[in-house]
């Protein structure tokens, strides 16, 4: 049975943290540091966009299976900084293995913050330097490099588990991730700006990849605060298999605590969104396939009308229909079920085709389901049995304030 | 050539229009009526929204190649309704039929307001039976029909256009049209909400359909404030061949002006998007098809991001390149360009593939140009010679505002 424990990155066996403040960021911690006492097995999903910035071009090209370090820094994405910006990636690995006594080849790299702009090499090198010396493990290291990612987040998101696999051997995993807006990652493996770096002492192989990528398309990958997926999305699980257990691919308890761990991380990037005051999440059922199921349930959280309706409690429901019938996917107008939970009312809202209620005392119903910090959209489309749930926010005059003055 | 002249709807030979209030709306307009003394060949856009309104279900059965008469009514989009719903659009044209003493075929229905309410059929014919009565031409008229069709809209759609076919005849071409929020249309003929009039006095055949289409394709179509496309969008095309000339389907003078009347309708509903401050347009070029150019630029005007830093004109140009990785389409990433106009200034931003403003002061510039109640962003994509261009708004607070209190 997986336990969901109080922990971080480090708190896996083997792996040491630190976060510092390098410069490239006017105050805060902008740079972070992870590492594996021995290499662990590496399995890494990149943003899909077309654009990538510059650290995920030179991840991708090298494809490791193992990795001993990741550095990632925030403050500037190093996305849309040509052939520059790939010899600052490089050079950023290469530092780090100077420091740290390792083959470049053994360091990850990431980055996030402002795109279109070269990094400041000279900040980046100091802070490399500075969070090799200041590595350890714990609480302390687990919140400073959650800290040093962080952009416009507003909380850290961070899990860890305990679980013990059949074979006895008890196993601890641990995330963190970043990302606030700009999210809607689509990360293929070896193939968010979500940064997520996870660890586990457990033992994995290569043929992991494949659970691994189901697990992202189920958590992450579900996650939409606008529908802007960026340039930079970076999801890196670490497997040191310092437990010494056997290997735990195929472990049912073990796939199972990591996708608890994921789903988790999810749903808290989803509640931070960009000025986000509420999280919304969307199950479709009675879906034909699984990936048109996926499709209704984006369409829903990337409507900008259903999300004002939610900041707002505003009962138009319609606009949840409007946008199951733009997802250009199959459902039965006369039997889907449209139901909003919220708190502890769950209100139907469809009856044949036709909401229930059209008297305005009955819609004030709905209203108070929505007027709650989490709102979950239930749709049946009645045409089969596949299903996907997913996680938004709400769109707030907040969002627009953040966006609206970023770079500034 | 063509001339843009003061005029609406009723400015082509034939057409008689009506405005009034039904009592759908607590006071404005809510339900306008067009007729045309003879019967005029119809060319009709739908919404490609799965859920379709009964309006749309009821006129995309019927498939009438003529039309006589269209009444439209606001308020209540009649969406969501079920089989009453359909009931309640077919009473509707039986309505106006008895009034006008039509066959009910020959009678165009439209709705647009609040999705999933029945309508109240009472008020509804009480304002048809007005309606039928004040039917007259002339620029109050125009302003009647005009304003009854409107909802959160803050201007008048309007254009009208005189243009001599190459036989000589004089034609005129007016048109309406409403729409403010849930508007990225995608209307296929004989198949947004917006919801749009246009006549013309000129003579077609059914065979003209074809260019309705790629007018549409390039004006309505391409048009997005907020991403969300209706359960109601519709356009009708009325031809009523009274300017007594032959068939102008092919007369690329009447194309040209008909098209010119659909672009200038398309920018004016961008730039009454919900909320907006601003109007962006998007030029693609260099694409490999059009079908890439056009994913490009709604990509871009689709982008919440790149819509609040225009709001703010907050020089993040990083976030447009973000948005043309997404879009999934081709493009050289070394000889891509990227320029931004506002006012007189034309600002390129990009060289070999990172932008040339890297100081704070430098990009001051772009700010200056993003400061400009139109704002038009062009890309080349450098791999092909497709091109399109697209129009959205800017996304603001009162967007946000507008949205989270619609049903209320």
């Amino acid at each position: 049975m997986v336990e969901i424990i109080d922990g971080g990155v480090t708190t896996p066996q083997g792996f040491k943290a630190a976060g510092v403040h390098s410069g490239v960021k006017y105050r805060s911690l902008d740079l972070g540091l992870l590492y594996s006492e021995v290499p662990a097995a590496a399995f890494c999903g990149f943003t899909s966009n077309n654009v990538k910035a510059a650290p995920v071009q030179v991840m991708m090209e090298e494809n490791s299976p193992t990795l001993s370090a990741v550095v990632v820094n925030s403050g500037n994405a190093n996305a849309l900084t040509g052939r520059r910006g790939i010899e600052d990636a490089i050079s950023m690995k290469q530092s780090v293995a100077t420091e740290l006594n390792l083959d470049p080849v053994q360091v990850g790299v990431m980055s996030t913050g402002l795109i279109g702009r070269f990094m400041d090499m000279h900040k980046i090198r100091y802070g490399i330097s500075r969070a090799s010396r200041e590595l350890s493990c714990g609480r302390d290291a687990d919140n400073q490099i959650a800290e040093a990612i962080m952009t416009t987040d507003t909380i850290k998101k961070e899990c860890a588990a305990r679980v013990r696999l059949s074979d006895g051997t008890l196993v601890y995993i641990g995330a963190i991730s970043k990302g606030s807006g700009m999210i809607e990652p689509c990360m293929k493996v070896l193939h968010g700006t979500t940064l997520s770096l996870v660890t586990t002492d457990a033992k994995l192989s290569p043929d992991f990849k494949q659970v691994w990528q189901e697990i992202l398309d189920d958590s992450m990958n579900m996650v939409s605060v606008d529908g802007d997926q960026s340039t930079n999305d970076t999801c890196i699980l670490l497997a040191n298999g310092m437990s010494n257990g056997g290997y735990a691919d195929k472990d049912p308890e073990f796939i199972g605590a990591l996708r608890t761990v994921m789903t988790r991380i999810a749903r808290t990037i989803a509640m931070d969104g960009e000025g986000a005051t509420k999280l919304i999440e969307v199950q479709v059922e009675g879906a034909e396939t699984k990936e048109g199921a996926r499709k209704v349930v984006k369409t829903i959280i990337n409507s900008p009308l259903v999300k004002s309706a939610i900041f707002g409690s505003d009962p138009n429901y319609g606009r949840i229909m409007m946008a199951v019938g733009n997802s250009g996917v199959n459902f039965n107008m006369n039997e889907i079920r449209l139901t909003i939970k919220g708190g502890d009312m769950e209100v139907p809202i469809l009856d044949s085709g036709a909401p229930i209620f059209q008297e305005e005392r009955a819609v004030e119903v709905v209203r108070m389901a929505m007027d709650n910090k989490e709102v979950t959209i239930l749709v049946d489309l009645a045409v089969g049995n596949e299903s996907a749930v997913g996680w938004g926010c709400d769109l707030t005059y907040d969002y627009v304030r953040i966006n609206a003055e970023y770079a500034t």
